[in-house]
């Protein structure tokens, strides 16, 4: 019986997850779940997961489940950050899913590390800002982390059991997102609903919105660095609007390795829970024969200037792309409150990026105060366009 | 420094190992060679590798070849069934090459096994005649069976570090050979030179001719059967026309994992020679943005009817398969000889198989002898043919 923290409980992957234990009730079992306001839902899930502990983002949050609670329930309730943290490093769990979104996923799993729980990481800024820190931090304790975003989880099947020496080049996938065919002069005018519009995946509403400028891809990019020990110049991106093949590895030797499958994210998260076993869902089987073709091309990298920006703040290293990450999320959720165009997000993200002095081998507290900034410094140019 | 034998040196398999080898000399070093008849070939290849040992098909061929020897070589000359045993068996050697076309391969191959040697498979017959006995003996003397046929090795790589237990389905792609939009009618004409037209591999005659019809996807199919220990019901074929994807393994989670790269026999022929390691060669990297789409879809059985007499050999067991693959060898000879037609090929190869009484467990004289069976029945039948 394998016991389980989930980090975001109340999420896309949160959701998923859950539904992935429900199905296997003989094997997992729900150990503490954070949630952030989502209140009704982290409810229902306590009803009917009996975690030992939960934690919510503020005390008054706390107080409303614990009136709302079943009067029975034994669960016991913690918040804000420092509750998320005592949550991260539950003492009884096996596995945390670090499924918070964003750059607030990085603190508690890192905590999760220390306590010495494998990471079914979910949260890609977790490496993007501070994946030094954590591989190294990682290693010394002794800590397996297994991907769970689709493309990283691929790629990770394609090496089980190999020596990352042998590899030449880490190929991510992009389905392209819904803009995949815009003109620049037609990205102008996009507005949010468009943009929400994924044509393959479900998933929250920034991963969303970053899939279609493709800065998701260029975070997926950083993270993949980390993960698996490469030079970001070994770590290419291509089209595949299929959304078939999820990643692939190329060999020294010209083979290939790639991992396909129904875009579904409850396998990838069963994988990094079960790892290295596997085991059966009910989820329909791909069918190659019916799927159509798979085709593959070089992304657009002047429409879509977010992946390049991506590759230049991993190539500058230090603190640039803890910034990146920061001014993409105040940005982002600028065009979310349509303060501004979509266009502007690259635009907005590459000024900030060049105002920044990066910090070589930075604390995690460099890393930190650099997010802070950039933070401050998006929203006084968010302030300033006029849409 | 791996010393390595070669069965079939003068043939496409056997050129590309040893190409692989020139271009790693540090790493390999040419034992023993086996040739049939090919002595002016031969002869080079002593010259060049510098064998300890070597054989040739007939008593006749072995003195040939010491005339024209450069009278400083010291190699040993054998010949005949008994010195191609001596050769599969040569003491010094680590790895065999098992690359002997046909059924003449399995003998030898049992030899090298017996004598403890590792095995890089090129040879299908030996599995699709014998392959029970086979991957016992293997088992028994801790031997490692390395398939060299592109598809099989894709399979082998893509299980490296798996557990077969978690294998939902195997999936062997195919070209779909120079016939794949023929009609009916159009195979009805179909000549030799036509047939011999492979869309991408180059290959020896027998295995172009066999991909024409399908019997080879068949004999891979009985093949991958055995050496990776799955049921014949668990593995499928698509035609997948481009030949970038080598063949695929699906899990039970729905996951798939493929080996792809570019149509070049010298890859799995290395990673045979090197696994679990993987080395560099000078081929061109493949460009799956340029290749076009890769297509995949049902074989037509009507059309091809060869693959599904193949399953139904494999299905029924025991001789069967040692018969439908002498058959075949038999009837692919008189296409070649211009006596009977393409489209024949299946009638007789069905007929031969209709009229046999399979053995279940068969001892290897069992086998042997349904071959020799087999061969006599189908000479007869081809005789009859008035085309």
């Amino acid at each position: 019986m394998k016991k389980i923290t989930i980090l975001g409980s109340t999420g896309s992957i949160g959701l998923n997850a859950l539904s992935v234990i429900e199905k296997n009730p003989q094997r997992f079992q729900v150990e503490a779940l954070a949630a952030g306001r989502n209140i009704k839902l982290l409810n229902k899930q306590i009803e009917k997961f009996k975690p030992k502990v939960v934690s919510v983002s503020t005390k008054e949050s706390a107080y409303k489940l614990r009136e709302t609670l079943n009067a029975k329930s034994k669960v016991k309730i913690f918040y804000d950050e420092e509750g998320l943290k005592d949550i991260a490093s539950f003492p009884s769990a096996d596995i945390v899913i670090s499924a918070i979104s964003g750059s607030a996923g990085l603190i508690p799993t890192i905590a999760a590390i220390e306590a010495g729980k494998d990471i079914a990481l979910a949260n890609k800024e977790t490496m993007v800002m501070a994946g030094d820190i954590v591989t190294k931090k990682a290693i010394k304790k002794g800590v397996k982390i297994i991907p769970v975003d689709s493309e990283h989880s691929a790629i990770f099947q394609c090496l089980e059991g190999y020596n990352n020496r042998n590899i030449r080049r880490i190929i991510l996938t992009a389905s392209g997102g819904p803009f995949l065919n815009f003109t620049r002069k037609e990205l102008e005018k996009v507005n949010l609903s468009q943009t929400l519009r994924h044509p393959k995946w479900k998933m929250g509403k920034k991963i969303t919105i970053d899939s279609a400028s493709m800065m998701n891809k260029g975070l997926e990019v950083i993270e993949a660095k980390w993960l698996f020990n490469v030079d970001i110049g070994d770590i290419d991106v291509l089209i595949h609007p299929q959304s078939i093949v999820h990643s692939m590895v190329e060999f020294i030797d010209g083979a290939f390795l790639a991992q396909m499958g129904v875009p579904d994210m409850k396998i990838p998260i069963a994988y990094a829970l079960t790892y290295p076993e596997r085991i059966m869902n009910d989820l329909p089987s791909l069918n190659l024969a019916k799927t159509g073709n798979l085709e593959f091309f070089k992304p657009d990298k002047k429409k879509f200037p977010c992946l390049g920006i991506a590759y230049a703040a991993c190539l500058c290293g230090g603190t640039a792309p803890a910034v990146l990450n920061a001014a993409d999320e105040i940005a982002v959720s600028a065009f979310m409150e349509n303060k501004i165009r979509f266009i502007d997000l690259p635009e907005i993200i590459e000024k900030i990026l060049s105002r920044h002095d990066s910090i070589k081998d930075p604390s995690l507290d460099d890393i930190l105060q650099a997010d802070l900034w950039a933070r401050k410094e998006t929203k006084k140019i968010v302030g300033r366009i006029i849409k």
